[in-house]
């Protein structure tokens, strides 16, 4: 795409970084932009590099965070004693937007996957060990992906947790609530037959 | 949705006002600066404030240009007695893209809709009528939304033009180049019909 403006060129280019933007996308916005009173296009950016430059993370489970310690970690109301491992920022989100878990999080920021290079060094790992060996965790629960690095991600925590005496559990993975049976993938579909629970217990959820 | 951070928060909010962002979306581009170094977000904010301090419009054909005259009409490549009206900035790309004109451009800044409360005045028309009362414009090519609003707007421009000496014409509507005939709109395959041409010159095409 070829541009009348240096400045239109330059600007399209770099919305056209975000993900899953095309330059297609990322003219519309501009041309948004150009639209809408400049105050608009200046508190857009002064809150991306508010954010960007000035965002910390929790010391204690990596959320992003205004503060040292996350409102998370410092509520009175949450269940100190357990607490659920997830990859990435947006699975806090996800599962905050349910209600319903109400321990306290971890953030690795991402998964083991050598493939794209990370490894356990690379992940929060260490920090989780720690928690746990303060004491006063009671269980952990593994909310990752339900992929073979997600799994493995897992399996490496449970072993460097030794005999630390904590519980872990990772959450169920089965026939997604309101789909028909037929379209569910094998593995899906296996897994749940594996992990088949009580009928009476299932008539209390 | 609910943020751990104010900051966060914030930068969500402004970037989901973008055309078809979500607060899903806009969280995903946030995320994505975040993982960015922070001068990948300074280029990207200073390429918008520039863009939209900045911006000038072609005091001929209103196409975004950096000079008082864009480079479209600038250009001594191009045939000046041809001017192909358009609604907007994107059109002008699309057509640019197609390498099939080499005339000028007009663009009007939308079309005559009263429901939008667009009326003839919030357009560039004045202007192009003025462009071809200075003479030397041989044709006007009107390539607007095959809308009703368009063709509203192509015979306001044709009225207002009176007896200036000038052709006008329209681009052709018809069955899109590969489709199937069967998978064509009503209005469009009776207008294709209505509208053909004789076989013979669609051999030289
Ligand atoms: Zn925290
Ligand atoms: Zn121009």
């Amino acid at each position: 795409m070829e541009f009348s403006s240096k400045l239109l060129q330059t600007a399209v280019d770099e919305m056209s970084q975000l993900p899953g933007v095309g330059k297609r996308t990322a003219l519309r916005f501009v041309l948004h932009l150009l639209r809408q009173s400049e105050t608009q296009t200046q508190q857009l950016t002064t809150a991306l590099n508010k954010v960007r430059s000035e965002i910390k993370f929790c010391k204690k489970c990596h959320n992003i965070s205004d503060a040292e310690i996350c409102h998370i970690c410092n509520s009175n109301k949450r269940d100190q004693t357990v607490i659920c491992v997830v990859e990435d920022i947006r699975d806090v989100l996800a599962i905050e937007n349910t209600s319903s878990f109400n321990g306290l999080y971890h953030v690795l920021g991402g998964k083991i996957s050598p493939m794209d290079g990370v490894g356990p060094n690379n992940l929060h790992i260490e920090s989780l060990i720690n928690r746990v060996k303060q004491g006063n965790v009671e269980e952990l629960i593994f909310a990752l992906s339900a992929t073979m690095e997600g799994d493995t991600t897992n399996f490496y925590i449970y072993k460097q947790l030794g005999d630390l005496p904590v519980k872990t559990s990772t959450i169920a993975r089965g026939i997604a609530v309101g789909n028909e049976l037929e379209y569910a993938d094998e593995v899906t579909l296996s897994r749940s037959i594996q992990n088949r629970i009580p009928f009476e217990s299932s008539l209390k959820l």
